[in-house]
């Protein structure tokens, strides 16, 4: 495609064409002019169809088909010659429409929503410069952007000074904060490995995300040496339960090594007594790390930044912009209270065709070495940009707003027949069954709760044909399938939280 | 700001304006009218200034500035208050001005570089829909698109099935591997850890990627148990010298598990013999990784994919199509042979609120379980519009190409005085010194060398300054700092090569 109409130009231009290898080295070969109008016309789409619809409530939230049928429908073949540009734009008006539109206001299916358009462009801009930031030479303005945005995180952790790095994903900042505390507690671990050590032992709640799990397993400590602590009714950590499995390990001659608080859990979006947890911590020595990538964000409220209270306590934090504070899937740091280069220490290797220490600038600005990435996004400069544009008041009113309209779902729900709260949310989690009409004069009881545990998937079924909404929904802790919503967008308001309900009142009446 | 606009007008609007904590809830808070107009405006700047830009000899590839002179340039404080449109759009036009064009044609200090307008138009989709790829129901095209492009890659490796997932950098990608080979290895490692285990011992040539020892120390196993092979004048794992390791690894009672084999290595671009390696790897039961992530590419070109015979013997390939096919960073792939559904026994942690098994689909496409992250972007889809638009063949051209330019810059350099080739490549890594004038008359011997080594980063201080281009520079195994020339860009032409000679002359006259 590109070359053939490229190499007529090249030959006929070019006297002194030059061949090796059968290929026609004058001139590039790219026709750049198609090229950007390609971008052109395929960003016209983008505008049109994913960006201005976003906010509109009359679209549909997903347009469901089986994988099957959706296999049939795109052309995903890839052929050794290439489609036409008309091909192509109509690939990816195919690609937008059946994908799920997870800046619909009425998607509540995960820990992110909405769009921000200042984050937008932030994305589009870097996907155009194509950068990686572990150089200063390659990466100037990220990197610089990146120790900004660190420091500021810090300062709202109510740390004096720390570090920091950005990385793909909560799950992956869990498994850094893991690797350092095991670092910390034992760096000849770095060189020796693990063979022939106690074995490592770590603490986390029964309502902690998967990742501890994955972490644990991935990192060489196993699953079996993550200990689960019992939570309160609220899936709080009980911090008498953390001392008994604490005390249980030193009895079975293990090493504790570490704590994993959580600031909002996944589910049920509940907050551990930090303060009390680190008290723990101090007194067996053991590393803090607070899972805070979904409950972060309400640091930056005045008014809920008391849910973390102690946060300034821990030695690590992991916080994700990219859930209530919506700057874009991915925006995940993890940040670290220790100044004296620990993380430098833990994660170095030293490469000398990257990291030459001869530069002709300060190379304590290539900060990549930091990471256990080689290539790293710039992820910190959509928050960046984000924040600039927004202010810190900005960003703080989206929290506020998303817990007011929690809460105003949350009265909604105890108004109404068949509606039943799981526990009262301290987040944006609202965890409610709903109980149809001919369940509602059962008695309680196994068969009961049997049948109630099919209703959330049906009504999940239903309302992803219709496409509607999209909401989530699990069973937890011996407690039958419930609903989730999860309430973050500032595109959302409180008629969507009335609709979400009247939605499911309709979609469930005959069950 | 977009609160203060819209609170007076819903307040104006709604009568039952619903007021919780003090919030308005009626409505939402996003001015999209003025949010897509300023994505319209940064848009603008995108194309003008960056893809318009892309291919345009006489931009600079950078505006180099010193880290404090940046930072002072940049207004980098995040604010109470946000910043207007006006000011955002300056910014904007800063950071790309301070960035480094790395879609420039005379980029060539990585192992990426230019542009390709199909890829960019796919994360540009990707950006504007925000998925995460873990299940169908949230991300059914995505998903679909990554088992479709991973199927089409195993096919180019040379196996019948397969398995494989996109991660973000073949380092993680390498780690994915070790972890993997570890678990056949002892399943049980995944629950009980590595303690009281004997050590594990894995191979690799000392030209790898330093990924392996972040892996080793990362996963727990150790960096000193990382035994690194000899490698002969080229580059290449010696396989003689591989098999001692393996004996002496035994010898010790140490448990070797796995070899990893690179092709195309980051410095020199070799590609380790795998065909001998393989056999090797099957006489002592060695899971073979081959870290394809530089190398991979060649496989799409019917002349080069020699490169890498005996591929298909491999138990897992890292191939990274952002690098030479210019797929946007990151598009990276573990591709496993494995079908029996190991990668997803090793990796899953089986969360019940996401990957719920009484879904009304066929649950085997939710594939997020197989990964070490819980949000993960769509990478695959970038690769396959990119593969939809140019074909196979398309695809085939790029390599071809880059390895035929990078073959008469080797002829070239042989041909001018003061500059001396490291060795011959193999692929599209142009390893070179240049002796300046006052050093050609000097005797070989350590202050030749001294000074010698001294030259590439003078010589790179003054390409930056003058930003004229990027070139690589390092030391390698005892030999004093060289320059790698790194090929890859469609953009990129023989009058580019010249230009690099010619300007590495001009730059370094008076040393």
């Amino acid at each position: 495609m590109e070359a053939n109409t490229c190499k007529q130009d090249v030959l006929q231009k070019k006297k002194n064409a030059i061949l090796v290898d059968g290929v026609i080295l004058n001139g590039p070969i790219t026709d750049s002019k198609a090229g950007e109008k390609f971008v052109e016309e395929a960003c016209k789409i983008i505008m049109e169809e994913i960006i201005q619809k976003a906010d509109d409530v009359t679209e549909k939230v997903c347009e469901w088909r089986a994988p099957e049928t959706l296999k049939k429908i795109l052309d995903l073949e890839m052929r050794d010659t290439g489609e036409s540009h008309q091909k192509l734009l109509q690939l990816c008006q195919d690609v937008i429409q059946y994908s799920v539109k997870t800046n619909h206001p009425r998607f509540f299916n995960q820990l992110y929503a909405g769009i921000d358009y200042y984050s937008l462009v932030a994305r589009f801009i870097t996907e155009a410069l194509n950068p990686s930031v572990y150089t200063y030479e390659v990466s100037p303005v990220f990197l610089l952007v990146e120790e900004a945005v660190i420091k500021k995180m810090i300062e709202f952790i109510g740390w004096e000074d720390g570090d920091g790095i950005f990385n793909p994903g909560g799950s992956v900042s869990n498994m850094y904060a893991m690797n350092l505390a095991r670092y910390k507690f034992c760096p000849e671990i770095k060189e020796k490995g693990l063979s022939g050590l106690p074995r490592l032992v770590l603490f986390a709640s029964e309502e902690c995300h998967y990742s501890m799990k994955k972490a644990a397993s991935f990192l060489g400590i196993g699953t079996e040496n993550v200990y689960f602590v019992k939570t309160d009714e609220r899936g709080k950590m009980i911090p008498e339960e953390l001392e008994k499995q604490v005390q249980r390990a030193r009895k079975e001659g293990s090493a504790p090594f570490l704590v994993c608080a959580t600031a909002g859990t996944t589910v049920l979006g509940a907050f551990d007594p930090l303060d009390k947890i680190a008290d723990i911590c101090e007194k067996h020595d053991l590393w803090l790390h607070v899972d805070a990538s979904w409950g972060g964000s309400a640091l930056i409220s005045r008014k809920h930044r008391k849910l973390l209270h102690g946060i300034q306590r821990a030695d690590s934090v992991a916080w994700n912009p990219h859930k209530m504070l919506l700057a874009g899937i991915q925006c995940c740091a993890l940040l670290v209270k220790d100044n004296s280069g620990l993380l430098k220490k833990c994660y170095s290797a030293k490469a000398a065709y990257l990291f030459q220490q001869d530069k002709f600038y300060d190379v304590s600005y290539d900060t990549g070495d930091k990471s256990i990435q080689c290539s790293r996004r710039p992820d910190a400069f959509k928050f960046w940009l984000m924040w600039k544009a927004l202010g810190t008041t900005g960003l703080e009113e989206r929290v506020n707003r998303a817990l007011a309209l929690a809460r105003y779902l949350v009265e909604e729900i105890k108004k109404r027949e068949g509606f039943q709260l799981l526990l009262e949310p301290e987040y944006a989690n609202v965890c409610f069954w709903y109980v149809p009409p001919s369940l509602r004069k059962m008695e309680d009881g196994p068969e009961f709760w049997q049948k109630l545990h099919q209703v959330a998937p049906v009504v999940k079924e239903r309302m992803m044909k219709k496409g509607s909404m999209m909401l989530g929904y699990q069973p937890n802790q011996g407690k039958v399938n419930f609903f989730r919503q999860v309430v973050i967008s500032p595109q959302v308001s409180r008629e969507d939280m009335d609709f979400l309900l009247d939605e499911i009142e309709l979609l469930a009446k005959d069950l």
